[in-house]
């Protein structure tokens, strides 16, 4: 079952620094690509970053939209990680990676951007326009305005892995290079005495 | 054995998404925290990014200095990852964690700021002034002018951790709850066609 999070944790579907799917589209066009940078910045309102470079496509419906969703794949996603994050949709007869790969995807609902189906989070955002950032940096700043998990895996604002490996989040690191979210474990606070 | 890493590699030390300590000093003090919101920015020159507070003590030492280090902890120093990263200096007696909690440190080379040991990689860092990102989103932009790791878990650019359990690199979601770095594995790119 799919359900809604509250935005002020949403950080917390992107705080393990996992590899995530950015999507976006406009005017009839759409794509999706991979980006192992991206980071919460700030709990309420929920902000986030990711990096997008300016050879990439999804980069210019972006620009175009002021929109774009972040789906969170899985383990058992990773060859469609590494479809969609090294080939651009230009590589392909069709030119769009979604039919190429019969990828199945879900409309956002409040911006127009398809959600990628199989993953285990997801998350609506709106680009706040800081132009200086995306020009010199290609760093996008954007208010989170809906956030969705697969409560197999995340409830009561955590991550629970243990009893789905193949749902397990993953993490980049170059070259094809993965690793899957590990081991759970709970640290309590020091005293300060 | 502690080995350099060429600086274009160095995103690969946080391309995988650990939390991470920030450690900085500046006429005598000197401070670290725990930073979950950080990711590399570009390959060359290396630049990243970091989220710090306001309220972070650390973050003035940053601010004055120009400088910080960035230390990667592993799965056997949760504690002091919790520890530095929930009390401030302010709240121990020393006025200093380095001494409250005995870290022993080693200087950094091209800056001042002290590298935690018994970690597993370590990045030196010259803050790129944005003054708009720092003070409306406390987002720190900095080039690495320095990478190191141990090559027990890190060599010809990549993480290796099957060996060395307690080695791994941990992710931070919230209220204490950790994961470790987990299963390593490999995707070939897909052909175009």
């Amino acid at each position: 079952m799919i359900k809604h999070i509250e935005l002020s944790k949403a950080y917390r579907l992107l705080n393990h620094g996992p590899v995530v799917l950015l999507s976006a589209a406009h005017e009839g066009k759409r794509d999706i690509m991979a980006v192992a940078w991206n980071m919460p910045l700030n709990f309420n309102p929920a902000q986030l970053l990711v990096v997008l470079d300016k050879t990439s496509s999804t980069r210019k419906l972006v620009e175009a939209s002021g929109t774009f969703a972040i789906s969170l794949p899985t383990r058992s996603q990773v060859d469609v990680i590494m479809n969609v994050g090294s080939i651009s949709a230009s590589q392909l007869p069709s030119q769009d990676k979604f039919s190429h790969w019969n990828l199945s995807v879900t409309p956002a609902t409040h911006i127009n951007a398809p959600l990628l189906d199989g993953c285990v989070g997801w998350l609506e955002c709106k680009v706040i326009p800081e132009p200086h950032n995306q020009e010199t940096y290609d760093l996008f700043i954007a208010e989170v305005v809906a956030a969705y998990a697969d409560e197999r895996v995340f409830s009561n604002g955590r991550w629970h892995f243990d009893d789905h490996d193949q749902l397990r989040t993953v993490h980049y690191t170059a070259g094809g290079a993965f690793f899957a979210t590990g081991e759970s474990f709970n640290v309590e606070k020091a005293a300060t005495s």
